[in-house]
């Protein structure tokens, strides 16, 4: 089959090289942008008098026929045609002519293709955004219901003091709004047109990129040609932002999966997101969230795959640079659907309130009170944990914890202890007290889901 | 010896194995934060009236010497005492005796260390943004002595068309102008403070977070004093953002290597960014470009490191988190470093304008500019690419080049051809021609200096 | 649709969620093995007494039924049965009725899809190897053709000792022979049977595991039934093996790429593996060079990948693991063609061998001849090589090379010189002499390509 | 200061540039290696007649007077000498005169440091083998005590099958000892000589490698003098193994974590391996454990920084290079000490056996064994599958474990149930049934610690 390019060769490659090289397997992904992007071209071509008003007519009419087949999932991709520009180039042509070949004009695949990919990754990033709010929605709604919910909270995996169920889930608002954040500060670089930057060097013809930039929505046009057909940063930036994110949810994932234990309990996953096992029948297994922390692992390869692709290479467009697209497509399906399956299973967990409840009674993790309590009295504080050490110790020997050490032991080891001593160490009373900003008091955490609530609008 | 938290141990850890697990070899690089930091703390302790202002004044008093001593190198910091911030407190309280031990009253090494980094990250990469508009300073200086230095373009490294080496510099310094803006970015997120989270679920004390912050010159604070204790997001971003940064200047030295080679010949590299062989007596080695280049491992590697150590870690603070700062301090060192030898070498580099120019004389990459002209008289582009791409195989062929072939041959392959057909493949006027927006043409390049010499201000 | 795991559970999972669970989209891969697994499996069910040998008899005839269709491409499979194994039980059942049901006796989805992946991995592994062996052999066929043609050898890539062009390529063979050994010592760990450690513990029945693992063809089983289902080292291994061979790789298309650009002009690519521009018709890219060391990146990342995944994960089996398999099928597939793409490209391009002569002859390669001649004499080698650089330094101030430097001179810098000098001077000379073992010198490659056809066999 | 290489420079480079590129801050670690090799080196020279005995003899003298000195850490090393060879041949030159400048006869850095690296590693390898081996013991002697000390089996962190905690013990046993495997599989690609291969080509010099390299106890020379130079892939396959096996140990930790929280008990750490809280007095937490497991992060990312540096160089040597040490220094020292904190933390955590044996009678991880009585009794596997599965939930539903439900409810869900079912309900009966090879049955356990003990030797 003769190539688009192949005037100055004299042999084709076999068909098992060209299908190494070929990209149309995975870049027909890209085929709506490279239609939006090819009909503002034309558009553009005609207005600044490149091409006749008659021809850019045809032409975006036939563009017209394919964007709908196109969304009808009507046409058919060959691996002859490369990629997916050439073989629309080849589709165009076959459907209207000759004069097809005059889209081309002033326009090289490597600002193509690049424009498709900004088009696409600034469609895909709003989209994720917008679904990270809706985990973020879910996530305030159970916060709601849960404020005065106690639980251990743990350093180390180790109880240390007792929060606010809200107050943990919320910490995990917090960290997927700043996913938010760095989503929309990429934006600014994702949505900028390389359009017209040609091969590498801009062109002979008297193309205007604002307009063909304005006409696809892009805030602005990357200033150096060369720059903009060989950068690949948005890509990288998205893939760093996606590697954070996927992140968070490794670690949600990792305290669902830990709480959904004999030896936890504290929660119970819906059957809708748990499966079982082909020989233990009585497991219920907390896949979807092992299936996300896992996936962490493809998003984070992702990122380093690219990385690895760029490093050293010369300017401008390297055929290394199609190796770009995989790892997108992958990220882009991943990072949706584990935040489609993160919400669905969190809103439909059950959580064990006793459970929880009945856990922070049987710790020490009401030790800082009693340390606290002491500091405020005036002990230095580095003294007030001192003494407290060395009445846990005396609890464990003992096998009780420190709600059941009578006040004469707690004076004999310090006089500064009053009867007032029990109050601090209820659990709820301990939460209730942590009242600084941003701390797990119940206030805090009233004031916490209003602001949450502002984020969202 | 003696731990400030031992109250609860009967046995103490053995040297090599305490050694395993302290961080003082490294993070004493936090020292003035970390005093920074508790200055602002005690200050806000007074006023918030937890501690009275007496104690408050002579701690006050005591981290002002140790502030001192720390500027003259004057601290010694041991093993036993694990940490900077242990190291520090025990200074303290042996200067001014146990009221020092008030110190860490409302205050958990957990929030103390989220706060030193947040501050010592905030002063670097406000510093390798003054670097990088350093840099970005000597490529506009460079490229403003070679608009009319006329250069072949690459693309997969082979000539594609000629261009202004100063537009093939100013590619690089749209780039760097992107890692600006991230940064940037990214100080938005670092810029707020964990300080008052205690060890993760608040305080029992009546602090102002509000008042230490703004003492600190944060811009805000963290909302969740889970996510506060446990967020390492701000390292990632930065640690992602120095990864592309590197990627860039991996691209640009590789550049370097190429042009410095006996077979480009297009730069010579200063002697004092080359170095020599131990054995080959003639070599002058563009060691500095290779060195940077290969730095670009070492920042991914420190990225990579980092996204493992956060991936599924239950809330809120393990010790793992421990291992976030040697791979931070080694990129801050990394990328300032690299950033202050590109501009050496950059400024310092002798610029081949002849071997350039003869460069643009001896290939096809004029090829484009009569596709182009067949296709502005109306041949359909992928005709006019079909035409040339014979004229150059009928030249390869003879073994000569475009402007050798005689008119009547060029009208026997195509009757649009005509005698002003010549002008056209003069590289020159070839990159005159590239006027388009953003492209090569010297016009664009003079716009694209005033443009760049506006953002540097 | 019901699960075969489904008794205690009483809601199922909505299709899309079902979806992300599911494995079948790429675990098809493995249908194969899965069939041999089976047969094995149940072969041995039957000798030990625990299935009748009717019952075996009638599911080793239906898995024979499903092993001709899957070869034929017959099978249909759903996702509504999440993985291959399911499918093919399933199918199984439908086929011979209940009975089918027997076949999961004493076997878990955790030890049979391990042992599908062994089945796997030893034939591609296998199949890698006689592929590494194949682009050894176009490698010593071309370096037989090439013994006495002389190239620049370079460090840091500034010409540093001109070499014969087959040393140059015989460094790749060598390269090559770490990779077959790395392969060669991975089988090792690769071809050990899980089948039989149940889902972690073992089984209550009385198996045979050394005989179902003979049946498989593999050297022994796992002594660890924990180990034998929650291990993938032996996938990591492949993939680091992987790593470094794609690593070398992008060494050599560097070079290529380097050889076939217009400043070096050492080689020209077959134009079977070149492509051209859609916009420049001059083009002819090495794109299947840039495309494999583009895709290296793609290899990394996958290793990465599992690596993250495996980082952290309690025993036995996770769902996690279901993320071991895109990546080792992605690898498998990008090795295979690379190798071969690598053997077509090196076998059809064209070797420049009077440029290669022509290059040596210009250039300061030779200076280590003098060093060397000084050495011999009895100067010191650090005062000869001082002395050299010297007269590299007067050269280049006069625009000569050092076989234009007449005898006084020479003789002035240091009495020690000759007239016999200018025979070490000569490239080709440099080169013979070059004898060491292992070095460049003709007798040496001639021994070295000896050496290398008695490793292929 | 001058360069030993600087004959033909003009210009120095300025002391930060210097510093820059200097190695001698890190490489210094390799002193004693580096004068061993040159001990060999000009013990071969002497003998080939390349330099005469009593010159050899005097460098010998002078090298063996600097080892004695860097045995006992008194050599000073600048920074201006660049590197640990040239800061060693100026010493060397400084005590014996002019004459020491004839060591570098015949050889270059490059084939320097590669040998040193070589010789290093090859130690390295071989003292971590015995510390692998060291942790090996302790789990043997742990596992010893433990055949019969019962506890849940997991999977998907969900109570599985009941084993016996010698089994799980073990199955680490067998992690560690492909460890070992790999690690020796590599030395015979580290224990390799490239000495000899001089700058890249070989020396014109009649030296005698396979002497010298007999000589440092290499198995065997590098074939090819351009890949002895350049090669890094010992490294590689040495960060590569270090890497799967600290995923090994992070799996561990992250099971030790698990174990040692408050919601397990399975263990209690030492009061050795454990640290405190600053702030909550009560917390005794798992630090070394923790800082093990994100210690993975680090040698993960030392791989990577060297995949990253190594991909896409031309050959041979590059300064690049350079970047191969210290990520191979800090892997060293993190994998020794994190093996030998792990041997303490295993020898001296204890067991809490009355909890694990608790444990195991609190949750239906007994539910396999009536499949498999009902599968034993005929009924194919995946309807037994089925009739347990609705058991557990009717049990679920009344709160009650499968051995509260009496004889007649099994009955009226299958009547092939008789009274001896309770017997295969008990959890030691169940471990103790599962004596299939390499399953958890109690012979199989003592059976296993045999081998073990027969590998350790």
């Amino acid at each position: 089959m003769k190539k688009l390019w192949g005037g100055r060769f004299t042999e084709g490659a076999e068909a098992w090289v060209e299908e190494f090289g070929a990209s149309i397997f995975f870049d027909q992904e890209l085929v709506l942008e490279d239609l939006e992007g090819s009909i503002a071209h034309v558009t553009m071509l005609a207005k600044s008098g490149i091409l006749p008003e008659e021809d850019a007519a045809k032409i975006k009419e036939g563009l017209q026929v394919l964007l709908e087949k196109a969304n009808n999932n009507e046409l058919t991709f060959s691996v002859e045609n490369e990629d997916v520009h050439l073989n629309l180039e080849k589709m165009l042509i076959e459907q209207i002519g000759e004069v097809g070949g005059k889209l081309h004009t002033a326009r090289s695949r490597n600002d193509q293709v690049a424009t498709d990919m900004h088009l696409y990754l600034r469609k895909e990033v709003r989209d994720i955004i917008a679904k990270l709010k809706g985990l973020q929605e879910v996530l305030v709604k159970k916060a709601e219901q849960h404020v005065e919910t106690i639980m251990p909270g743990y350093t180390h995996l180790q109880r240390a003091q007792p929060v606010s169920f809200a107050h943990h889930l919320l910490a995990y608002f917090w960290m997927l709004q700043r996913d938010v954040e760095r989503y929309e500060d990429s934006l600014k670089r994702i949505n900028l047109s390389p359009l017209g930057a040609g091969a590498l060097a801009g062109t002979t013809f008297p193309i205007d990129r604002s307009y063909s930039a304005s006409l696809l929505g892009f805030d602005g046009i990357y200033e150096n040609s060369m720059d903009a057909v060989s950068d690949r940063d948005f890509i990288l930036e998205f893939l760093s932002g996606s590697s954070i994110l996927m992140m968070h949810l490794s670690r949600f994932c990792e305290e669902l999966i830990l709480w959904s234990s004999q030896e936890f309990q504290f929660i119970e996953m819906s059957d809708k997101y748990s499966t079982g096992s082909s020989i233990m029948p009585q497991k219920k297994n907390p896949d979807m969230a092992e299936l996300i922390r896992g996936k962490t692992g493809r998003v984070y390869g992702n990122l380093f795959s690219l990385l690895t692709v760029m490093k050293g290479l010369p300017l401008a467009y390297n055929k290394d640079l199609q190796e770009d697209k995989e790892g997108m497509f992958d990220t882009v399906k991943t990072i949706k659907t584990s935040l489609l399956v993160m919400a669905g299973m969190i809103d439909t967990m059950k959580v064990n309130t006793d459970k929880l409840g009945q856990a922070v009674k049987q710790d020490f993790s009401n030790a800082t009170e009693i340390a606290d309590y002491l500091a405020a009295k005036g002990l230095p504080f580095r003294q007030a944990h001192e003494v407290v050490g060395r009445l846990v110790l005396m609890c464990i020997e003992r096998g009780i914890y420190l709600l059941d050490l009578p006040l004469e032991t707690y004076q004999e080891v310090c006089p500064l202890f009053e009867a007032d001593l029990y109050d601090v160490l209820d659990p709820y009373a301990a939460v209730k007290r942590r009242n600084s900003e941003g701390g797990t008091g119940f206030d805090q955490v009233c004031q916490a889901l209003e602001k949450a609530n502002a984020v969202l609008g």
